[in-house]
């Protein structure tokens, strides 16, 4: 047990009914976010770096049948024995699996065959809550977490399955929006965030995963945080005055990426017909709204547009120290099933929350924590293994499931990412 | 009208009612196919060669939509506008269309919709066959050709999909087959050909594509082919005997495919857990029939098993001029939906058919004949174009539907490809 | 023996001094030809399909040193035990061998390392020559006109490399042209060729190479030949009209390189600075000759000329029935080091050489000739084993060894190949 | 001015006649070091991160040129206009330039007149010094160190270039070492390094490059750095107990990179053939001498031997700290041309120094220090683009001529990089 239990802290956990009931909720909205789905839908895979919905929802559910299940209750029998090798992402401990690009050729199991999987091992957690909630409390936790991740991803992933067929469908029809008639981008107001010696990392007092920990000190020169997104009118002007032609701007990769890709906008923009742009959303193409925050950009493109812009990313302490003091359930974030887009910010007197809306590109390379160890095990490859290669996101997005995210929560992505709902928030020295 | 029935020559066409009701019959053996597949199922697409079964289902709708109705049948309306786009395979005179690679992402239109467009696609054609059939009936036929050759590749697609997964699963329950008992490979027997000048190409006795044409002279010198087609036995005996490890054997390309790929057996074989070897069917996993054709292999594969066996492939010209005294419709073919799969040939006192059961790989690049001229407009990029860097292959196969291939037809494939039902018959000089 | 001798019909050969002297001739025109280069110049590789000069000067010494000395001459040494790994092209029988595409690597020997390799065994082979020369005399021809291919490679290999330098130098000054005056093509007259039954192949008066045999009948239906070469101001008129962006006119594999690659124009040519075009040179760069022959245009480039000129690629079979009975040795080929390049044609009444210039596209696959056999050994890979994916070239080039070519040869190259001087001459069905 | 001296601190510089010996020297030591190579030698690139020793020859001449000499002398002329299109490495503002991977086609200029070039060059910097060294000292300083760095890069890349050559040639006869005897590797001793806040960064007493600006505070929590480097020794315990094969070890970049590129050691190793391993060297292969340190290992290597050793790499924080107090000059480093190779460290009561030897991955990523600006123009390029994608290395190695390195210096490289002299020092939590 020690070896499982080991990344996530020993806390006093939840009563087993909380849990259930925790446990019933969010498995209960993967199943929305995938009710508009046909089997085809669930199915299909836009590309290697994204996953089927179909796939989404077994993988979730073979995490809860392998390292609580068949690990922690006597007499489990697996609910198909060939199904761990199709299910099972990359935990090289637990030995071969399917190849990641070729998930959307698994036509088979169907998707009610994967919804009866989802029933099944629902069925088994909730018989055996009592005993497990004692037994593997923490390790249910960790898997609700993961759930949580993956009803992000199983939007983002399905935007771009949509958005790469030239129909252009919709998941959900349009929320009425309040479309912004600004015509000038709202002029950034700076915030000085802490500096000196803070505290960062997990301080023990909820879930959290391994990367967050443990707790440490860094020392941070006196800085500012734009009290605002940076938004798509913001993103029109640097397109306008040749932000993407400029090699100036980027970082040497960033501008071979530019070169190489063609990328002349961020992901999911295309110029309307008769002028101007639009983007796709979960509701198909829409005419592209001004005022709210940019999204579907890479850490490249958020670097050159803080350079042009003349200020820099955020480090994720600064980041992290500044919104420690913040309800992190604030903002836009994900509550129910439906077309999640991200939302104009409200300027008023008070700045915004720093929470949802976008993921946050920080200027912080994604590497270990002072005295971070991975678990021993499979479980131990939850996060450890990413280390090298990746920028560190904050904050959370509209897809992001409310509760789920907190101001010492480290996202990941490679820099020339860009799928998920990532925007920028600049910063600057004072 | 000229620039269309320029490709398949004037004849006596049949009258109207046998015209629809070979429609009818060829229409709905398309959908028989498809039948067992789920949503998912017709929407994956395994690799860049293969597509789709509702892709197949669509695009053959999409042919006659576009050149029939669309441009016979004055005031007809498009099924849908934004549909040709997607279903237009490679016509560039139809204008853009979504890539090739791409067409399993098309989770929409649904199975369903496209079993709705194959009927309104039907029920214009039939309501308007009586006016159709007189204005143009070759172009009906060469439709209903094109849909023949579309469902040999939807069930060579489809296999080669379920082939991709790792549950391997059944389109249809395997067939009770007499399995064989031969402990040896029987022996060739070599018939002589005919040779000196000899008359190739289509005669215009009924319908023929437009690469059969025209008829001209060759002359042979003497040869002999092989009475039967090589087996999965004789095929073993070349693995055992070092045969994709033997340099010499191969072509360069072909040897330079082999160490690239690492091809050591045919495609859909692999080694059984205890020993031996099984195939991939479209009942799933078998144990290979050794006294069956070896289907599923290359060019390259058929050039150097045919060296090592001391022997030649034959001509295509050399393979016509047998063939011409056969009844085409002989032999192994495709009569009804099932679980279509070479069959072993019975070895009597008779030579069993040329046609059937694996398509045969000749010797001959894939050039135009003396005075081939491609019809203009966009049927006539039907053949033409693609008259570089492939090679023909006889005969028809398993998957063929019976009455669609005749002594002359020439099918083409580049010299790597081998998800098609592709097998040998040897020949040699005389 | 005999296993040598088979590919190289037996004949009585030249008596050894008239072989010695045809060798030592052949030989020190390699010399010549690389005398103006540097250790770099001779050492650098531009691309995988191309080889340094000093590895061209090296190999065919090689060829020498391997099949005759090594293997004819009693208690021979090699010149250096190492070499043969890094000289040894393509022939699998004779083991491992140095990667092609890292030719460009080998700094060292260098190229006076190779030139007394070079000398070496010239010395051994001319001390030898009275016993080789009944021994193997058919193999020391093979040898030479292995030695003549390479010295047209290296011309047009070190043609490419130049053209790779910004700098753009010239390896010989340029010879003084005639530039031509002419405003428009001249019209091109066309010339029946022999049909019906012909003889093709070698009849055995001399070398040849195991490809060219055996001689055969073919069957050609009534065409004609162009009197003269596709030029440079024809190309003029294919671009300015849109060819290189019509698709119709281009086969599916060729429209796929253009786009690919961006082609739109010849290798070679450059939009010059003050308008018009440039074409490079082994004197550098050069205004273009209208009135010249087109050269360095790939198989697809000259398939889509003839589609756009509404004729089409003669056959080798036609090239060769035609050229039987010229003088093979007309026409601009290579007589000593310099800078060549295709010259103006001579249009008067008589019809210029076919001979010389420039390699002809034909429209023939590179396939064996009936009864075509491979030589056992690594002498049998000569030719034998690159049989598919290539298309036969006929007559020679300026950069091809006067003497070199006859109406059976085959030179045979990819479609998408272009570094040769390769261009076209027009036929048509009668 | 100031845009150019932005970047290298205002400090006094040194007298113009010491400024003129200091250049005179390092520049004499590029062409020692190039010395022993022909021609085609120093025109060879063997990979595209490699560049030709002609080519750093010259680069670093066009970098004095442009930034000193074409920018601050008035009415100089360039050597040859059209060399800075091709001696340019990658500064965008000053324009289009060469591809880097066809540096090796660059056969002219010859090494000849690149080294006319230098001189060139040499006499007219000298020449202007008194003026220069008051104009522009900073920036002369800058082109020395620029110098000093392709120096390392110069044998590097020689070493790499002779290493794919089969002969295996030497740049240099071995130098007479003392091959170590020892049986086991010396246990490591830990030494622990100062914790709390510290400061890093360059503070102004010498040259610093704009990338170790400004000094700044960090907070560092107990760790101790191993007294010496890892060891061959070590690496073949990390072979034999299957390092290279298990997953666990590896970040999930690192086992993609394994498993793709097939690595099972470091680069330059390959098993002798009676048994052990040779590593190359700038004398050829040699035995592999177990006591020295390891080197040519990428990140990923350094990372999964840490994991395996179960401790960690440094921080680039914590090894500047602990350096901060010893002599960079000390240690193995270059001071003349030679067959430089990283030597059996001393280890007796005194730990040896940090400095020298093999450049040692820390587990920092290469980001800018906080309120890092880069210069404006085209120096600004040197080094603040290549902010992404890479990680630290500190220490200097073999090949980084003595003087050039300080505590403060950063080299960066990508993980997946390892034909420099890379090795590594363990670290630890206390
Ligand atoms: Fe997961
Ligand atoms: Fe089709
Ligand atoms: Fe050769
Ligand atoms: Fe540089």
């Amino acid at each position: 047990m020690a070896t499982i239990t080991d990344p996530i802290r020993q806390r006093t956990g939840p009563s087993p009914e909380a849990l259930a009931q925790h446990y019933a909720r969010i498995r209960a909205l993967s199943e929305a976010l995938a009710a508009p789905l046909s089997d085809a839908d669930a199915t299909a895979q836009s590309m290697p770096d994204a996953s089927p919905a179909k796939w989404h929802l077994a993988h979730v559910s073979w995490f809860f049948e392998t390292f609580v299940l068949r690990d922690h209750l006597p007499g489990y029998r697996l609910f198909d024995d060939r199904w761990p090798y199709l299910f099972n992402s990359y935990y090289e401990a637990e030995g071969p699996r399917h190849a990641r690009p070729q998930r959307g050729l698994l036509t088979r199991p169907s998707l009610d065959e994967v919804l009866a999987y989802r029933a099944a091992v629902d069925a088994a957690m909730l018989d055996a809550m009592p005993m497990l909630a004692e037994r593997c409390g923490e390790l249910i936790e960790l898997g609700l977490n993961h759930e949580q991740q993956h009803q992000e991803l199983l939007l983002t992933d399905l935007k771009h399955l949509f958005a790469c067929n030239p129909l252009g469908p919709a998941v959900w029809p349009a929320a009425p929006t309040l479309r912004s008639c600004a015509d000038e981008p709202t002029p950034v107001r700076w915030r000085e965030g802490p500096s000196g010696l803070v505290e960062i990392g997990d301080r023990g007092e909820g879930f959290a995963f391994d990367n967050e920990r443990p707790v440490h000190k860094v020392h941070l020169p006196p800085f500012a945080l734009a009290d605002r997104l940076v938004t798509n009118g913001d993103w029109l002007r640097f397109i306008a005055e040749g932000g993407y032609a400029t090699a100036g701007l980027w970082l040497s990769d960033g501008w071979a990426w530019v070169q190489r890709e063609g990328v002349a906008s961020p992901l999911h923009w295309r110029r309307a017909d008769r002028g101007g742009w639009e983007q796709f959303s979960l509701s198909g193409w829409q005419p592209l709204d001004i005022a709210a925050p940019v999204a579907h950009i890479s850490f490249y493109e958020a670097d050159a547009f803080a350079s042009w812009a003349g200020a820099r990313l955020p480090t994720e302490q600064e980041w992290e120290a500044v919104a420690r003091v913040q309800d992190p359930a604030g903002g836009v974030q994900l509550d129910a099933a439906g077309p999640v887009a991200p939302q104009v910010e409200a300027l008023g007197e008070e700045s915004p929350p720093l929470f949802g809306n976008v993921w946050q590109w920080t200027g912080s390379a994604y590497r270990p924590y002072p005295r971070f160890r991975a678990a021993p095990g499979a479980v131990g490859e939850y996060n450890g293994k990413f280390m090298s290669g990746q920028f560190v996101l904050k904050g959370g997005s509209c897809a992001t499931p409310r509760g789920h995210v907190r101001a010492s929560y480290r996202n990941f992505f490679y820099p020339q990412q860009r799928w998920q709902f990532t925007g920028l928030r600049l910063a600057k020295d004072l």
